[in-house]
């Protein structure tokens, strides 16, 4: 099956931010066409423990579109560096990774790639099979391709050289690692985030400098949060994580903004450019109410993860509780006994609703926890140990205590 | 034969410009002195084809004392980055140095060296073998050991730096290769010229760094030229190159200030202190006369490098030439055919006064150059090729030229 050049060019460039060089790529992919020989398409991953939310699927998403026009993906594991560990001995929580870390680690990602990407067309390397080859001469030569004035042209070298703050010179050869890893695998695209232009342009470099034809490189943008406005993140909980269960998918699809939906739309759905620009002009034109494209949006992305009768159910499950006032059919029963009154940072975690009582207490500080309808501001606060009560945190997390 | 740490201190003190510290390097001899296990003492050479003037010979004849006080030397010929060449390909004088290269520079490096020290007390060791044997992992490792801020305190980096001139990310690695010589090496003092005080303090780090006792450092200072202005070197024509012939290096000698003299005496004579006090005092005094003493350190350091009897001729020599109003008894004699006149600089390099005609002209612009007690100063001058000649070219080389 051949793809037009042009519907190609299309797909790919969708929601990307740079792309060096479009020509080069149109070269790139008529000799495929000819040639028949797919494009090798590169992106890198961290070797440490994955744990991916939607913003990570950006990049897996534009790797699947090169599935999709028949090119191979190149899912190259980091473990090179990762397996340093922190050299400084300064991070206590970098530490060096085993091989069997390394191992395990990336049988977790397959198992959350692999709701995105197909397993038969995705190739997973590991860059410490040529890198760790590499001798003391070797790196030398690879540290003599760049010019100290060259790194700090990189935004964050730049900025912590300013303000004094140390660069080990182990960071500077990250960049070349990164580039020299297209080199061995005679990449023929790099994809990374936008903050990874720099490093993804190094490839460039290194290949032309070793007599191969350069990387396309292209990045794609990073993913605002729930919040429409800051870039998705654990740490500021603006976060879908691919592995919430389904309902937590749908809901939280569910609460993002109308514009938020459409750049959604355009980085995570399946839906081609012109089925997108229809839901659009529904919606201007009245024809379509903007919450029922949305839950379109939510229902795809939850099939994405846990499959087409589970995002059904998700939607059920949330007409549901919507319809009364809130309460979902499914509410969990846990039951304790205790002799004095119970702090409820603890109680919450203890009826698995939040992950810690630090956790619990955040929840309570951004206004989410109510209990029997009331809500809770005293971080201090505690519940007498009888009864029955019932406890929401969030949106969509709810549990029934039972006091014996 | 034990030989009091104050005594020690006192010759290994002499002459030097940095010693950090002063505090360690007692406790080390005091240990040394206890335990009967002497220091290693290391310095380091470049694998290049080595060709000694003078100016290396403060660094060897400080090598030297520590031999005299028992220590043991470590020659460390740094073959390791030799080999690399240079790897941004920009130079093409610096190729990459074969084993072969290696084998035959040392060899050239003994012959030299050994002339200053005991070939029974020194050890010509290689950084390759150590460093040859890092993995890729090592050399991330070791890169991590140094921030950039740091390697640009370095006064050349930081004026290339600064005026935009490229520094490659390698030349950041060669302090550190420096610094971990000294760890594999375990070694106690390490020695090198001023300009080479950062590198050598790296050593300090890394061995810290690695539960090792910092080493010593000591550095000594760059000798000055016969202008007794710059520094020593080839390129400026103002050095004294220890396989001259005796009577060049004698005459040459004699050719400096009576300042300089003693400059000479401290950096590169074997004469103690006290010795070297008392000659000053003699001059001060009316008992020596300067030429007499300066004729004592060109006796010395002429028979250093061809041997007392040889030392003694280049001095008959020289008193015959000033007798004779600058004229040798040996003066050479050539015969030539021309038909027609003979560019000047030509017929000083077929006489094998100059190495070529552009030393020549060099030599000429200089003002050294005469003919029959007449000076040449014309760049374009010619002789006819009639009769007999004596040139002269400098204040000792001579030469009868006889045309057919």
């Amino acid at each position: 099956m051949m793809i037009a050049i042009e519907e190609q060019l299309e797909l790919i460039e969708r929601g990307a931010v740079d792309l060096v060089s479009r020509e080069e790529l149109i070269k790139k992919l008529k000799k495929s066409a000819e040639t028949g020989v797919p494009l090798k398409v590169k992106a890198g991953f961290d070797p440490t423990a994955p744990d991916l939310h939607l913003g990570h699927t950006v990049l897996l998403q534009k790797l699947k579109h090169f599935q999709d026009l028949g090119h191979d993906v190149y899912f190259l594991i980091g473990d090179f560096t990762g397996m340093i560990g922190d050299p400084t001995g300064k991070s206590e929580t970098r530490k060096a990774l085993t091989p069997e870390d390394v191992a395990r680690n990336a049988e977790s990602y397959k198992d959350q790639v692999f709701r995105i990407l197909d397993p038969e067309k995705t190739r997973v390397v590991f860059n410490s099979t040529w890198l760790g080859q590499l001798t003391s001469y070797d790196m030398i030569r690879l540290a003599s391709q760049l010019t100290v004035a060259r790194m700090l042209e990189r935004e964050d070298f730049r900025t912590r050289f300013d303000n004094g703050k140390p660069i080990s010179i182990h960071e500077f050869m990250y960049p070349l690692i990164q580039g020299y890893d297209s080199v061995a695998m005679e990449a023929d695209v790099e994809l990374g985030g936008t903050d990874q232009l720099f490093n993804v342009l190094m490839g460039r470099d290194l290949q032309r400098s070793r007599g191969q034809e350069p990387q396309v490189v292209l990045t794609m943008p990073l993913l605002e949060g729930l919040d429409g406005v800051n870039k998705m993140s654990k740490s500021l909980g603006n976060y879908i994580g691919i592995t919430e269960p389904a309902n937590d998918i749908y809901g939280k699809v569910l609460s993002i903004s109308d514009e938020l939906m459409f750049r959604y739309f355009e980085l995570l759905s399946d839906l081609t450019n012109s089925e997108i620009a229809a839901l659009k002009a529904g919606i201007e034109s009245g024809e379509l109410h903007p919450k029922e494209v949305k839950k379109q949006l939510a229902r795809e992305l939850t099939a994405r993860f846990h499959g087409a009768d589970a995002a059904v159910a998700a939607e059920e499950n949330f007409e549901e509780v919507f319809r009364k006032g809130g309460l979902p059919d499914d509410i969990p029963e846990v039951a304790f006994t205790a002799s004095e009154p119970v702090w409820i940072p603890q109680l919450l975690m203890d009826a698995d609703l939040v992950s810690s009582t630090s956790d619990g207490r955040r929840m309570i500080k951004q206004n989410a926890v109510s209990i029997d309808g009331e809500k809770i501001t005293d971080l201090n606060g505690t519940v007498e140990p009888k009864g029955e009560l019932l406890i929401k945190v969030g949106k969509r997390r709810f549990c029934r205590v039972k006091f014996n």
